[in-house]
């Protein structure tokens, strides 16, 4: 594979810093690697195998020696640095929503729609990270039997909100414990030992923009307007794992068994039970690992064509920088 | 009103002390009490306002003396002494599963079907704690639109299975904070910042027991045999109150419009929203509170007649303690 000039603006975040570890866990074949990030973060040095990569501030020519950038450094920085990176010829693959629902922007899950980059114009956009879990259970079975209606509840980790949310958590759980005091930085409502609903703006129609990136990014993958999502999004205290609770309605009959033959044999899933034990995939269970966990499938006595299932995964990885490099992967792959 | 001899089973758990708080709290005619606890509890001494009531061990003459008894130490307990007390004349609220669904036992959220008091030949069943929280949000919407299905997700906290539970989750969180390790007494799976399906035992259906719950008791309470429910019921790691993503679909029409005004003059039922600051109710905002907690109703996008909303509550209070001494007061208010 041809050796590639790399950039990663939000070098420093939750997501850029499990790129840059899945790039030399993965044997990317990387020639050079930038790191950019918010003037802030300038001159840090991040670890990169062996190498300390010294943290860059963003210019306007940031992109002029770059084969391949990685953004996730939220939507704003997209939308203003991405238009820069493409017109020096670069490949950016973003991981925020800047761009996602843009017609001839591929939004691709490798396992899912790899087909979806054939015809790239240099940005192809990373799905929501509650989104690709979802379809990566979901989309062999809509193979198998058409997907017609689901109702998805999510149990969605401080991770998504990025890692001082995380650091929230950890501490104002602690202080709780300890009877103390903590001031959150980014985490909006109280968390420890606490949940609530996800804090994406409000749209009019009462649902959350997280809610409607599920509806309308499964319906870009899946290449079907028709599929029809009822969406709640829960902010839970846990660390960096998604779990999602997913009722799924198909137009045609699907049987439990037929739906774990066709999982079983879908790259990058992995079944975790143990029914004697009750035991299922938990949060823990996905960090830190590629897989999205599933179980628990179950016939839903209370509709025809309607399966109930349990997925889980970590939110950092498969949810974020885990697909961001496997869609690099894949890009390069083919040329 | 008629001052009671009451007996308390179970008193040293989680909902029987909120039991012994309300009694006095709600200025329940109390002549005499009477707490019972297993035999490792014995002479323990509970506050009952200014008194302390000294721990009993269960005898087969314990209801000898008694006009009302609360159970709240599981089936087992109920099966083998109601019995008993039911032989003796007393009249008891049991909180346990063991008699909720025999034809001939009241189970009842008063709010709901007082009316179910009527018949009861001494035996009053206190429904489970997602039922009620559910059910005092969806009936006042059933009584306008005739229910049809149910989609439920629950995030039910430690205090459901327990004082044990609650301390589990608190005491491993700290462990895993300080770096340090603690050994779980009841809770079957690792629990700091981390959640799990209900652990109550699978059916042969690919359910657990809990969700079952969820469906046959809300067909009893409702009177309504063709109501469906699909149910996945998760622990997350909160303390003692209960939230439910619902996604609920009625035979007729039913606007959030309508469904607020109906909510709105409900008894028990409270809202709590901030549109503006994306703000809904928490399972902090819920304990200790005697209301249940209704928030972001909304007309579901993928369905006809269908509606989303998301529900909180105390577990231990309305969820049982509550709803079991409300029982009581609805029975002797209409003696």
């Amino acid at each position: 594979m041809k050796q590639l000039n790399i950039g990663l603006v939000g070098a420093t975040g939750a997501v850029g810093l499990e790129i840059l570890k899945l790039l030399k866990k993965r044997n990317f074949p990387v020639k050079s690697l930038k790191c950019f990030a918010s003037p802030r973060s300038a001159n840090t040095l991040l670890p990169f195998g062996e190498d300390k990569i010294v943290v860059e501030e963003l210019s306007d020519s940031f992109a002029s020696s770059l084969d391949l950038i990685f953004f996730c450094a939220g939507s704003l920085t997209s939308k203003k640095y991405i238009p820069l990176a493409t017109k020096e010829g670069a490949i950016v693959i973003d991981n925020s929503s800047a761009f996602r629902l843009d017609e001839g922007t591929p939004l691709v899950i490798p396992e899912v729609n790899p087909e979806a980059l054939k015809n790239h114009k240099l940005l192809i956009a990373n799905p929501n990270c509650a989104t690709i879990l979802m379809l990566m259970a979901l989309s062999p079975l809509h193979r198998l039997a058409k997907l017609k209606r689901v109702v998805i509840s999510t149990y969605q980790a401080a991770s998504g909100a990025g890692l001082r949310a995380m650091k929230d958590l950890e501490l104002e759980t602690l202080a709780h414990l300890q009877g103390t005091s903590y001031e959150r930085t980014v985490i909006p409502h109280p968390y420890a030992f606490n949940l609530f609903l996800h804090n994406s703006p409000l749209q009019d129609n009462g649902y959350v923009e997280e809610e409607i990136k599920l509806l309308k990014e499964t319906r870009k993958i899946l290449q079907d307007p028709s599929i029809q999502i009822a969406a709640t999004c829960v902010r839970v205290p846990v660390l960096r794992s998604h779990a999602e609770s997913i009722n799924a309605e198909f137009h045609n009959p699907i049987s439990p068994e037929e739906a774990y033959h066709a999982l079983q044999n879908a790259p990058g899933i992995e079944f975790l039970e143990d029914y004697s034990k009750n035991r299922f995939p938990m949060p823990i269970d996905a960090t830190g690992k590629d897989s999205v966990f599933c179980g628990r499938i179950r016939k839903d006595l209370s509709q025809e064509n309607t399966l109930d299932l349990w997925v889980v995964g970590d939110q950092l990885l498969k949810g974020a920088a885990l697909n961001a490099v496997q869609i690099a992967e894949e890009l390069y792959k083919k040329s």
